[in-house]
């Protein structure tokens, strides 16, 4: 069987680099719960002695989240917050290493609920003002449906602005595949 | 003072993912010797019981290369030829897990001389051809100089078409930059 090694998909590069970046005991936040997959992998770098702060605005994706959890024992040391990532300032109040986004709707969901430009760009800015030095965000960009375009063009049209004395911010592509695959964004604070 | 760690430049990000590639023993190209930084890296890389061999027009580049790797001891299992990289078949005669490119003009070389758009597909190309699975191609694309700008859109075009069943190609870009900084393109064939 053929398949990529090292060049899989948005998701994967963002694990990836997440890998680099985040220690045993730091904080961290998941702004797009899900079905929890990146709760637990981000749960799962920071140990028992850090801590993941994780949102989602359905409730089925805290139930799913939940149950991910605790199937693997690491129900301790998340919390699962049923609110949008637009408010994460209300419940974060320590610097973060990272934090981890994934566009679009839930999988399996409810397609019809999607994160929309303004509350995303939003919490964006809010993840960066909580971002340490060094600091990480990753932000997988769906946008073969059709809010996900014009969210897309918008992200993009922020990210692209933000000064390179404070951030780095590099825009990860797969050029070759066709059906609009999702890419990935990644920012650093200096 | 402030830096970037993980985002620096395409360079960097080229070596990370190489480092990721490379194994010790490993047959490995560089497309384009310069002043030998990368393929001091890649000797490091693949150790004395591997193999490196480099490619450049200029005989400036040849003693560069020669000098840098006589610094660290490490001339031994490292073929420099004086050639361009589009003859590349006719000095490699195995597989190979890795090449990099680095497009453009010698760095505090001559800036008349630099990489064509004609050869560096047909380089690429061939250097495609002598890669193993999941073997990796990394291209740094250059294009603040005036031939840079068509090379970029004619590798771009090259690359873009490449069949997704066979290969992955990332683009990887730093999109809040000015002064168009190199973006880089990494091939992984799968």
């Amino acid at each position: 069987m053929m398949g990529a090694k090292y060049l899989t998909k948005a998701t994967n590069l963002a694990k990836h680099i997440i890998s680099a970046v985040v220690q045993e005991g730091d904080t961290v936040i998941d702004a797009t719960m899900g079905n929890g997959n990146d709760t637990l992998y981000l749960r799962k770098m920071v140990g028992n002695t850090g801590k993941v702060i994780a949102f989602d605005i359905q409730e089925k994706a805290i139930e799913n989240t939940k149950k991910l959890l605790q199937s693997f024992h690491m129900a301790d040391a998340v919390e699962l917050i049923h609110d949008g990532h637009e408010n994460m300032d209300l419940y974060v109040f320590q610097e973060v290493s990272a934090v981890m986004f994934n566009l679009g709707y839930l999988p399996k969901g409810d397609h019809h609920i999607v994160t929309k430009p303004d509350t995303t760009i939003i919490a964006i800015e809010k993840a960066l003002s909580l971002l340490k030095r060094n600091g990480i965000i990753t932000i997988a960009v769906y946008h073969g449906h059709e809010e996900g375009m014009i969210e897309k063009d918008q992200v993009l049209a922020y990210a692209t602005t933000l000064d390179q004395n404070q951030f780095h911010v590099l825009r990860l592509d797969f050029i070759n595949q066709k059906n609009n695959p999702p890419f990935l964004l990644v920012i650093e604070k200096k």
